[in-house]
C-alpha cells in the first residue's frame, strides 16, 4: 500500500483548474477542498463518523489524522467516540494507498468537471441540514449554478413506471420547470427520466444526481439524457470520478436529491421502491413531502398510497398542489360540500317548473315560514331561477 | 285547513300493526311513535327546533304544542328561543292540516313498511350521535335488525361512476360483507348500487338509506335492487311514505348513512359530489372518514383527492385498510423503506459473483473494517448469498 503524503502545493497542482476560481485564491480552501475529494474517496457516501471527524478538525487535518500523523494525541481509546473513531480508521486506511487520489483530478480535469466544496458561493447551503452525514464535496458535470436555482423540487418515482405515471411526471415537471422551479431528480429510467426530459423540454433547469461518478453515464441508456441535462443543467455526484454506483451509494444518493430540494414528490412507486427512501430521507429532514396518488388497483402506485398512509405525505394531484407544498401557492380556500345545504335549496325544490304555486304553498312544501319564503322568493327571482306570474311563481331553467 | 285533533285511542288505531310489537305494549310509546311519525311528516329532516322541542316535551306533547293548546304557556316570544321556536310554528303548521297524518300508517302497511322509533329495540343508537338533528322516526322496509348489525361500513360514491370506481366498490364491498360488515349505502346509480349489489352477492347485510318515502323506489331504475336488499336486508327513510326525494332531503339523507355507518368510505366523488357532503357529517360525527385514490387524470377521483388534501381522510386501498378504519385490525406494522441500508448491504456490494475476493479486499470495497466484514460475511453466507472458496469470497446469484 502505498500512503498519501502531500504538501500544500502538491495539492495544489493536483487541484488544477478544478477547484472554482473563487477558492482557488485562498491557499488555505484550496488545501481544504484537496482533502474534501479525497474524503469523498475513502470514505463512503452518509458516513457519520467521517463528517463528525472533518467537521471537527477540518477535512485537511482530519485527512493528516488518517494518515497517523497525531493519532496518539487525538485518539481516547476508551470513549464511545474513540471506538467509532477507531472503527472509522479501519474502514478509510485501507483506500487510502489503494486509490491514488492524485489520478482523481486529472480524470475529472479531462470530463470538464468541477469540484464544489463547502463554503463555495455555489456550494447549496440546503446540504449543511444533513449534519454530520453532508457530502464533503460535490463533483459538478455541467452549469454548477444550477445547483443554487430556488425554488427546487425532487420529482422521482419508479423505474417501472407505467404510461400514466410518466405522463404525470411530465406534466408536473413541465409545468413547474416552466415557471422556473429546477426539477432535481435521480437520472434512472421511468419517473426520473421523464421528469429531467420535461424540464429539459419546457426550457428550465434540472439537476441529476448520480450514485457513481459523474463521468460514468448510468444507466448507460440515458447516456445522451446526461449529456442534455449537462448542458444547461447539472449532473452531480459525491463519489469521485470512476467510482461504481453501488446499492449503497444510491440509497445515500437519495439523501442528496432530498436535501437538494425544497420538496419532494413521489409520482409512482412500488411497494418497496428506493424512492419511498427519498421519501424517507426528505421527511426526516422535515422537508415537504407528496405523493401522487394513482388506482388502487396498480402496483406502481402503492408506495405512494404508503406515503400517504404511513408517513403522512401531501396528496398532489396538480403542479399547483406541489407549488403549495413548499409555500410558492397558499391553499385554495377550504370549501365545503354542503355549501348548498340552505333555505334556498329548499325554496327551489318547492318549485314548479309548470305549475306556477302560491308563496304559501311553497311555504308549506319547504318546510318554511311564508315570511321567509316571500323574502327569498325575491332574491331567487333577481338571480333569475324563478318568475313571477299571475298565478304564483315557477321555477326557471337556466340553459 | 284542517287540523289534527287525536285521542291517544286514534292515535293506536292509526298505528296499527306498524309499530314494533314491544312498544304496542305501553300505551304511552304507542302514542309517542304515532307522534314521532308525525313529526316526520311536517318537519323537514334535520329540523334542529323541532327537534330541540322533540327532546324537551316528548313528540306527543310537542305535537300538542304546535296544535296550539298551550303556545301561551310555553312561548316566551322575546327569548331567541321563542323566535326560533315561533319560526318553527310557522313551517310546522301549514302542514298539519294538508297531509292527512291517518293516511301515512295505512299507506305504510299496504306496502309493508315498519316504523321504528327511538327506544325501540332495533332503534339504531348510533343515531343519537345526531343530537337535535337526530331524526324522529325510520321507516324501514324489509328487516329491521339489518340496522343493529356491528361493524358496519358506509360505501359511498359518484352517481357518474367510472368502471374503476365501481370495480373498487365491488371489491371493498364484496370483501367486507362476506364477513360480516354491514354495507350502509344510497341506492343510486354508480358507486352505491354496485356496493349494494356486491354485498347482496356475498350473502352480507346491506342498508339503503333514501331520500323519499321507502314505498318510491329511487332511483326508479333501482326498483328490482331495492326489492333484493329488502328481502335480506333493510330500505329505511325518515320521511313518511309518499314523499318525494328532495334535494334538501338527499343532502339531509347522508347525514343518516354517515351515522348509520361505524366508518364511511368514499369511493369516487367528482370535485363537487354530493359524497363529500356524507363524507363532512362522518366528520363532524367523528367517525373515521376514508377515501380511495384514483388516477390524478380522473375527474371521478378529484372528489377524493380533495378529501385527502382538506378533510385529513384515510387513504383506503384495500378491504383490509378499511377494516383499520373502524379499528377491526391493527395497522400494519410500519416499515421503512430503508431496511436494506446497511452493512450487509455494503458488503453484497463489494462481493463479485465470478471474481472471488479476500476479506481485506471486500472491507476496502465496502468502506468498513475487516473484523466486521469477517463477521458479517460468515452470517451472509449461512443466508446463502455468499460462498468462500479458496481464493476467498463470491456472491451466490439467488435462482
Amino acid at each position: 500500500m502505498r500512503a498519501v503524503a502531500l504538501t500544500t502545493e502538491q495539492a495544489q497542482d493536483a487541484l488544477g483548474g478544478l477547484v472554482h476560481a473563487a477558492t482557488r485564491e485562498d491557499e488555505q480552501r484550496g488545501r481544504g477542498a484537496f482533502a474534501a475529494a479525497a474524503w469523498s474517496s475513502i470514505a463512503e457516501p452518509g458516513d457519520g463518523v467521517a463528517g463528525h471527524l472533518v467537521r471537527s478538525l477540518g477535512a485537511w487535518e482530519a485527512l493528516e489524522f488518517v494518515r497517523g500523523a497525531h493519532t496518539d494525541d487525538l485518539l481516547d481509546p476508551t470513549g464511545p467516540g474513540g471506538q467509532a473513531l477507531r472503527a472509522g480508521l479501519a474502514r478509510w486506511r485501507p483506500r487510502l494507498g489503494v486509490e491514488t487520489l492524485l489520478e482523481i483530478f486529472p480524470a475529472a480535469r479531462r470530463s470538464g468537471i468541477r469540484l464544489l466544496v463547502p463554503g463555495d458561493a455555489q456550494w447549496p447551503e440546503s446540504l449543511e441540514d444533513l449534519g454530520v452525514h453532508a457530502p464533503h464535496c460535490l463533483w459538478v458535470r455541467g452549469v454548477p449554478d444550477t445547483l443554487q436555482r430556488r425554488p427546487s423540487v425532487a420529482i422521482v418515482g419508479a423505474r417501472a413506471a407505467t404510461a400514466y405515471g410518466e405522463h404525470v411526471a411530465m406534466e408536473f415537471a413541465a409545468d413547474l420547470a416552466g415557471s422556473g422551479v429546477a426539477i432535481v431528480s435521480g437520472a434512472a429510467y421511468g419517473i426520473d427520466g421523464s421528469a429531467h426530459r420535461a424540464a429539459l423540454a419546457a426550457g428550465g433547469p434540472t439537476v441529476a444526481v448520480l450514485a457513481g461518478g459523474v463521468d460514468r453515464p448510468y444507466p448507460t441508456g440515458h447516456s445522451h439524457l446526461l449529456d442534455r441535462i449537462a448542458a444547461t443543467g447539472a449532473a452531480v455526484s459525491e463519489v469521485p470520478c470512476g467510482a461504481a454506483p453501488t446499492k449503497w451509494r444510491f440509497l445515500q444518493r437519495n439523501r442528496l436529491i432530498a436535501a437538494l430540494a425544497d420538496a419532494t414528490v413521489v409520482v409512482e412507486a412500488g411497494w418497496r421502491s428506493g424512492s419511498l427512501n427519498t421519501a424517507g430521507h426528505a421527511a426526516a429532514l422535515g422537508r415537504p413531502l407528496g405523493a401522487v396518488p394513482g388506482p388502487v388497483t396498480s402496483a406502481a402506485s402503492a408506495g405512494c398510497h404508503r406515503l400517504l398512509r404511513e408517513f403522512d405525505a401531501r396528496c398532489v394531484t396538480t403542479p399547483d398542489d406541489v407549488r403549495e407544498l413548499f409555500g410558492a401557492l397558499m391553499p385554495a380556500e377550504g370549501r365545503t360540500g354542503d355549501a348548498e345545504t340552505d333555505d334556498h335549496t329548499r325554496i327551489l325544490d318547492a318549485l314548479s317548473v309548470r305549475v306556477p304555486r302560491s308563496a304559501e304553498d311553497i311555504a308549506r312544501r319547504a318546510g318554511m315560514a311564508r315570511g321567509e319564503v316571500e323574502a327569498l322568493l325575491a332574491l331567487i327571482e333577481l338571480e333569475g331561477k324563478t318568475s313571477r306570474g299571475p298565478d304564483g311563481w315557477r321555477r326557471v331553467v337556466p340553459r
